[in-house]
This record gives C-alpha cells, sequence and structure tokens, in this order.
C-alpha cells in the first residue's frame, strides 16, 4: 500500500512521499526499508538513526525525522490500526466442520464457523460471521451474537450470553457455578446456581479466565470491557463499560465495578463492594470496602494513593525512627536526671 | 407445590395460608406472584413492602410480615434446599456418547453418562449415576465415585481418585506433576511424579483449579471441602475436611491444612506447614509458618488478627508519629541548649 | 535391579552388599523389604530406625546406618533418578489416533503419537518422540521439536514454536493474544499481537500457565526453565535459562527475567523492568523496578530481603513505639514546664 493512501486509511497527516510502498509494520529495530515503524515515546526518537525503516508513525509535536512521517495526535493508535490494516485474522471458511456435535435444535448462521470436536447444547445460537473454534463447548440454550471469536477449548456453561464482537480466549470458563454455600452445622450445603452471566458487545476475555453465573439474576461484563488471563469474577458480579481488568485479578461475589476503571494485576477484590467509575486500583492491592468515583487506590487493604505513598515512605526509615527514638529516651532521662541532682 | 407441603419439606414452620401454590424461588426484587422470596438479614425486611413475592422465608424471631411465612433457624439452608427443589439440575440421559473413545476395560456404570469426545483410559471406572461431560480426559486408571460430577473440559490425571458426589468444574486439572526438580549444578532435574491425588466425598472443585499428585503416596482432599476457581493445591498437601479455599489461593508442597479451616481469596501458603482445624485466614494473607488450631490470621507475613489490626492503625499514624518525633527531638535540643548555657 | 549395578547407574559409592535385589524406591514410612528409601536431611537419620527400607540413599559425610547405603554428594539428585529407573513415564505407541483431526500439510514423526481428538492446524510440525495427547489444540504452523510431552487439553495457538524435550501440562494456553490495547477517546482498540511465543528446550510448564505471544517479535522461555501452574507470562516478555517460577506468579509484558533466577509463589512483576541473573524474589512480592543480578528482594513493593526484614521487624514494635513516643512528650512536657516556672 503506498504510503499516502495509508496516511489517508489511518487518519494521519503525510510529511513526505506520499508515493512509497509500505509492505508492513514492524517495531523499529526489525524494520526493514519496505516498512512502517513506531516509536512509542519521543525519547526512542534517536533510535530511528539504526534503523531501516522505510517510514515512521511519529506523534504532531515530536522534531522532524529524516524520512517519511504519518503525523498523528495518537501514535498507539494509528499503529493498533496499521498492524490491523497489514495482518488482517485469518479466517476458517464458514460452515460446521463434521466432526462438531451440534444439537438438531442449535441455531448457526451460514456465515458463522464451527471447529472440529466442538459441541453445541439444545437451543445453542451462533451469529452471523462468528468463529467457533475447535473443541469449545458450548451449553444448552447459549447464544452468541456476531462477529465474534471464540478461540479453542473455550466453556461456555448454559445459558450464557455473549453480545457482538465478543472474543473470548482459550481455556476461559464462562458461567460456572458461583461459590456459595449454606452452612448446615459443620457441612457446606450448596446454593444451586441458577442465573446466568451476560457479556456486552465487544468484550475481550482472557485465556484460562472463569466468571461464574449468578446464584439468581446475572453476572454481567460491560460493553468495550476488557479481561485479561487467569483474571476470576464471582457470581453477581457487575462490571461497568470500558473497564481494564489486568491478569490474575479476583472479584468476589455481587461485588460492583464501574466504567472506565482500572484494576491493575493481582488485585483482589472482596464481595459486596461498590467501585466507582474512573477508579484506578494498583497492582496486588486488596480492596475491603467502596471507592468513590475517581480515586486512585494502592496497598493490601487498599488506601488512597497518596496516603499509601506517605506510609511507604515513612515505613522506609522506620529503622532510624527507632533509633532517635532510642537516642531522645536516653538524652531526655539524663536530661531528668541532671534535673533531680 | 403447595406452601404447606413446601413447609415440610424444607423443614420450616408455616406461618400463614398453607394452600398457596408456589411456582417459583427467586430474589425479593424479581419474585412473582407466584414466588417463594427470601431475606438474607432482617434489616432487608422493610424490602419486602415493594416486592410482589407470595411468601418469604424468615428467621425465626424477626418480626411478622404482611404475607405467608416459612419460619426456620437457618434461611439461607431453606433458600438453598428450596432452590434445589424447583430447579434440579439438569441431567443427560445415561449412556456413552458415541465419539467418546473408551478403553476395552475401561468400565462405566449402566446409570453413568459419558458426553461426546470424552476420553477414558485403560481401567477407568466410573460409578453409578456420575455424569461426566463432554470432552473430558480421564486418565490411566482413575477411579470416579457415584453421583459425580464432571464438567467439560476437565482433566483427570492417571491414577486419581474420587470419591462419591464429587464435583469438579470445567477447565480443573487434577493430578498434573507436582513441581519437584533436584539440582545437577544450575541445572534442574525433574523428580517424577509418581504418587497420586484423592479427592474424598462432596469435595466440589472451581473451575480452572490444578491439583498436583504427589511425588510419592498421595495428595487429599478431604470429605466436603469447597473449593472456588483458580485455586493451585501443590504436591502432597493435605485438606481436611468442611474446609472452604476460596478462589485464586495457592498451598505449595507438602503443607497441611486442617478441617473447617477458611482461607480466602488470594491467600498463599508456603510449602511444609501446617495449618490446624477452625483457622481463619484473611484475603491475600501470606503463611509461612505452623498455624495454631483456632487462630484468625491476616497479613503478608500473616500474623495474628489483632496485632495486624493494631499494626495497621499505627501504620496509618506514622507520618503524624514522625512530625512529633522530630517536634520532640527539637525540643529536647532546646532544653540541653539552656541547660548547658 | 542390584543394588551395586544401582549404584553404578546413579553415580553413587555402594557401602554393604551390592548383592541385595531393589524393587523400587519409596518414602522412608512407606518403604518396604525390597525398597531403596530416601532421606532429604540428616536430623530425619533416627526415623531410618522404624523403616523396612532395604537400602537408603545418604549424603557423603553423614554417620553410618544400620543397612546397605548409597552414598553421594548429592541425595535429591540421586532420588530423581532413581525413581526415573524405576518409574519410567509411561509412553503411548507412535502414531495418530484415528479421531484426530490433522491438516494434510501438517508433519507428524514417525515415531511421534497424536491422541484421540487432538487438532493440527496447517504447516504443524511434530518431532521424533514427542508425545501429543488426548484433545489438543495446535494451530498453524506451530513446530514442537522432539521428545516433548504436551499433556491433553493443552492449547498452542499459531506460530508457537517448542524447542526439544518440552513438556506442557494439561490446560495451559500458549500463544494466546498479548493484552494490548490504544486508547481511542474512552474506548480500548486492540492492538493486534502478531508476534509469537518460542519455548526453548527442557523447558517445563504447569498446568493452565498462559504465555501471550508478543505484539511484534516474540515472547522467549530460555532452556531449562520451569514454570509451576496458573503462572501469566506476557507479550513480549523474555525469560532466561534455568530459571524456576512458581504457581500463580504473573510477569507483566515486555519485562526480562534472567537466568537461574527464582520467582517465589504469587510474585508480580510490573512491565518494562529488568530482573538480573540469579535473583531471588519472595512469595507475594511485587515488583515494581529493575532489580540488580544476584539480589534478594522481598515485599510489596519489593525491596532487598535485609531491608525488608528490618521494617518488619520495627513494624512489629510499632504499637509499642508510640506508647514510648507519647511518653516521651509528656516527660518533655514536664520537663519543659519545670524550667519555665
Amino acid at each position: 500500500m503506498r504510503l499516502g493512501e495509508l496516511a489517508e486509511r489511518l487518519g494521519c497527516r503525510l510529511e513526505g512521499d506520499g508515493g512509497l510502498e509500505i509492505g508492513g509494520v514492524r517495531g523499529l529495530e526489525d524494520a526493514g526499508p519496505q516498512d512502517l515503524a513506531f516509536l512509542a515515546q519521543e525519547r526512542h526518537l534517536p533510535r530511528l538513526a539504526g534503523s531501516a525503516a522505510a517510514a515512521v508513525i511519529l506523534a504532531e509535536g515530536w522534531p522532524p525525522v529524516d524520512r517519511p512521517t504519518l503525523r498523528t495526535s495518537n501514535p498507539y493508535l494509528a499503529f493498533a490500526r496499521a498492524l490491523s490494516l497489514f495482518h488482517p485474522a485469518s479466517v476458517p471458511s464458514p460452515g460446521i466442520h463434521p466432526t462438531a456435535v451440534v444439537s438438531s435444535d442449535a441455531r448457526v448462521a451460514a456465515s458463522a464457523s464451527v471447529g472440529p470436536f466442538s459441541v453445541l447444547g439444545p437451543g445453542a445460537e451462533v451469529g452471523a460471521d462468528t468463529i467457533v473454534e475447535a473443541q469449545v463447548a458450548v451449553g444448552a440454550g447459549v447464544r452468541i451474537g456476531r462477529g465474534c471469536r471464540i478461540f479453542p477449548q473455550v466453556t461456555l456453561r448454559d445459558g450464557v450470553v455473549l453480545g457482538d464482537r465478543v472474543t473470548v480466549h482459550s481455556g476461559a470458563v464462562i458461567g460456572a457455578d458461583g461459590f456459595g454455600y449454606a452452612r448446615d452445622g459443620h457441612r457446606y450445603v450448596k446454593i444451586p446456581q441458577i442465573g446466568r452471566v451476560v457479556i456486552e458487545d465487544e468484550v475481550e476475555i482472557g485465556a484460562n479466565v472463569t466468571i461464574d453465573r449468578a446464584t439468581l439474576g446475572e453476572t454481567r461484563i460491560g460493553r468495550g470491557t476488557k479481561i485479561d488471563n487467569l483474571v476470576q469474577i464471582g457470581h453477581n458480579v457487575r462490571v461497568g463499560a470500558d473497564t481494564v481488568i489486568v491478569a490474575q485479578v479476583g472479584i468476589s461475589g455481587s461485588t460492583r465495578i464501574g466504567s472506565r476503571v482500572t484494576l491493575a494485576g493481582q488485585v483482589g477484590v472482596v464481595d459486596h463492594v461498590d467501585i466507582g467509575d474512573d477508579v484506578i486500583v494498583g497492582a496486588q492491592a486488596g480492596v475491603t470496602k467502596d471507592i468513590p468515583a475517581g480515586s486512585v487506590v494502592l496497598g493490601s487493604p487498599a488506601i488512597p494513593h497518596g496516603e499509601f505513598k506517605r506510609q511507604l515512605a515513612v515505613a522506609a526509615r522506620l529503622p532510624e525512627m527507632r533509633k532517635i527514638l532510642r537516642a531522645l529516651e536516653e538524652r531526655l532521662a539524663a536530661l531528668e536526671a541532671r534535673l533531680t541532682r
């Protein structure tokens, strides 16, 4: 594709020769003389000298460079779009693989595909342009929307609902029973988990994630939310839109997470709390109570970011403080002794 | 079912019209005029006014309400049982799906079922009324008891033993090799893991849980213990009866966990320690040594609950303490100077 | 096998009757009169009296015992090798199971085996003596070396490369998309993840582990590194050789981990940092910046081991320090009052 056309399709401003033929997108180090490269930060600009890249995506405002440039206010976004142009996802042909076991009353759109050894239960629905890959388990009454991609070895248990353009990576289990028991003396009696899970449009769910069905009602993940690998989401949790949940986070039952929230890696959230919109929770933090919208919290138990930093700074000086305290004690005792004499 | 019969089957005391026909069990908000509802806490009683529920389960001792009531000392338990009555688990017909690959010398009870694409290795046994769903891997010599339910895409590796009425959710891997190596200089040499895993009766194992086989001997999970999603249990661990292990807990090799213990979410326990009966370990805690029976511990490293709370309270005052310390230093220096003059 | 031959094959020095016939290897408690037993530590020697073991592996330098002994500088290594001799892994016959779906242009070595319901994509290669068990998903262009073992229900996504003698346990997902998005206002736009994953020789990967493919370039795990269950490794991470990563560790994108490193259980490492060779990171620690080679760090955020221990010791005395501080304040005020009078 010519650089000029590329500029247009990516919504970038072209600096230099628009007739240049571009063959691909690569990192600065790996880019060859037909590649478009990308710089994440201005301070990396000197590395461009050593790169064979034909052209480069740069932020508006960064200094001019020695080769054709695509200027944009959001280089990272232009990079993402360029990758999509040059590396479209490989798509299997529509149709149901002859080895798949599909219930007689399941409905699969003609443009959808179902891979080998996948199983579709009674009443399951697969929407247009959706790809269900190999060895997927789709339970009874599951509804998968349009343009979804379900990678190998995903389990969608009975009644799970997926919106449109949802991606689920391998090994994820959606709709297993929530962890709920009533006590009968020392014994635990299972509370049947008869609710469902609803995943809204454009959600992406990482590998080996677990999202439990609700006891009653539903567990719901809001539009555009992105969930990294090995995350656990308990029964009746509700997550808003455009939220980011990094790997190995655990969210306990009935908790609500707002929209545009970031939960960093390995965060834990207790049950029945409410995390407001636009909250940021730092890595490994433990949320034990409601967090107001817009807050940044850290630590276990999680506290406001500023407070955490202050405590951490003082903690580093604790051994020194202890010494000072002892010295003060001695000096004070000396003074007291002197005044008593 | 008539409310009177329901009262009898749930072991509740009936207040009001026992002839009322009940069609289902729902949460207070969702309940319709044929539904039985459930209140978890007395303080939620005012919400009953806005509910269409026909009848309600209440604890003995809570005030009377404006509709027929099932009274019990344990409303949560009655709720669990009512759900089981109205929503019995869907059960596939007995029999082996024609696509399953079952070793010629595996034994499957006539009342059991084996789903599509499941594989049963040589000598595997599946007990009466047990359901092995789709795409399950059952290794050589595995013994599954009666009335178990093994959800899709579970792996039970060679020699694993499951008692009766065991539930294993999708993606769980039971009996993979323990993590054991001998060092040979800088290199690690694998120690063959030739022990097994034994899961006792009525254990429930969550989605994507991993329970490793023993090096020698066995890894054992005691009767009635409940394990949430994404938990890791190392080789040669022994867990007692009626213990609750919440999501993302990790238990290192050869550790012993007592009975009626609670390990909250994301807890880590080092290897070769002993956690006594009835211990409670708070979320995200890190257990580094033996914990006596009946203790409540928190923090990483875990310390007694009271001590943790005290340290936490003081930690919050650390910046203030540092200021006080500095002020004292100055005042003391002033006094000393004055007395020296 | 006679004890003399065993000594030779394990590289041990024989003390006592080399003609003794040994039937197996067991733990001290379980060993019968034909078994070789193993003691991990000298302080366990008294337990030998109660064991029926025919012979025992002991370290050079430990006192002599009442039965034939294999002496070695590394008893644990001799034990590992003895287990391998007596309990060789069971190996399926070579060949492709008739139910497997193998692309016409995939190449499977004659000595390799592929289990039931496994799927091999276009261009996939399986090397000599490699075992691909049941229900494995092998994507397009995946290359698996010689002598590997891929347990049931592993997913290897397109383009993943495995060296020789690699072991991957059930449920592991290698090569799922990295977690990368560009922001477009509040929305997240997926950055196509078109790099690959390379696993070098003799790596072992635990159950339900996730290792993401690189955005561009590669995610790489170095020779001989051992990864425990439920570990998450982000895109573009590079791990050196002979490193040990214990269960539930999470490593964020583009981070580099050196060789001979130990990351203990539940450790988290942020993105774009560099952990040097021979570093030890304690359980549940959170690494937030570069760690120089040879360091030992603990805590979240992780700090040098000595500093952590000092802070911890002082933290335990915090409530006491607070009392002392208050007492000092009062005594000082009293002195000041006295001097002012």
